[in-house]
């Protein structure tokens, strides 16, 4: 029996597209459990030989195709009861030739206003899109996009989809 | 055989001592291999069941003894050839009473000009402390403590106890 002793890293991205002020982010419909048909950032397990922004960047490829210029580290959740790190590093698309990889069954791009907030697969993936909402719009008050960091020190409560009936 | 297929994290604080302005910083000189003899800041891999900023705060007990209030994350530096990521948070000392744990020698409060960079155990430390000490400085004029991400691509150069006499 193997035990991990260490936890692991997930390294993902906040991929934009911003037209003229009107901004959408891409997600990703998970094609896999856990959390199959929920949507999620394109995100997955950091590998060796490879640097955080290295691991985000092949991820978002692997995911959803999408050509991204990778910016700075926009937010580091721990998951300790998981033995997880999640990182999302600020990603702008370069295009829209993006394209679901084999473990995703759709992508969209959300304008902030449509994000399915009861539909997000992970809770550092709602967390880092309300840090990043609040952000992108704190910029128009001479705010600016900075490192977020939280602990989620409880396990996510029960998917709607596994509530028993009656 | 075991393969470990993701990279591991190393966590550690920049534990300061600051009296009217007279600040210090501790080190601790590394009583284990590599780089036994070395000074470093107190760090050590991340465990399981804890978050990061648990990590270093634990590594900065076991290893220095010291009694920190810890602060907002300061640097992440990928070491990809050896599958570890660095990540360093500022720490004030709230007293004196460090005590050298069993991996360490000795334990010395350096101010800035006095640091050993000659005989800084890893380059993840020297960065971390330059990062530092620039912050540091550039709060008289008006600049803040933010955070530093590096990726250190290549092996550290041959430690200077390693060359061959002759």
């Amino acid at each position: 029996m193997i035990h991990y002793q260490n936890p692991k890293m997930v390294l993902g991205t906040i991929p934009v597209w911003d037209e003229d002020g009107d901004m959408r982010i891409l997600l990703c419909r998970r094609a896999i459990e856990p959390r199959r048909g929920f949507w999620t950032l394109p995100a997955g397990f950091m590998e060796n030989n490879e640097t955080t922004a290295e691991a985000a960047m092949r991820e978002t490829i692997e995911e959803a195709g999408a050509h991204i210029e990778i910016h700075e580290l926009f937010s580091l959740l721990n998951v300790p009861h998981v033995h997880q790190v999640h990182m999302f590093y600020r990603a702008t698309l370069l295009d829209l030739d993006y394209e679901a990889g084999v473990e995703t069954l759709e992508i969209k791009m959300f304008a902030p206003a449509d994000i399915p907030w009861e539909e997000i697969a992970f809770q550092t993936v709602s967390n880092t899109l309300t840090f990043f909402l609040d952000d992108h719009a704190a910029r128009k008050r001479d705010g600016t996009y900075q490192l977020h960091t939280m602990d989620i020190l409880k396990p996510m409560p029960t998917p709607p989809e596994s509530i028993p009936a009656g």
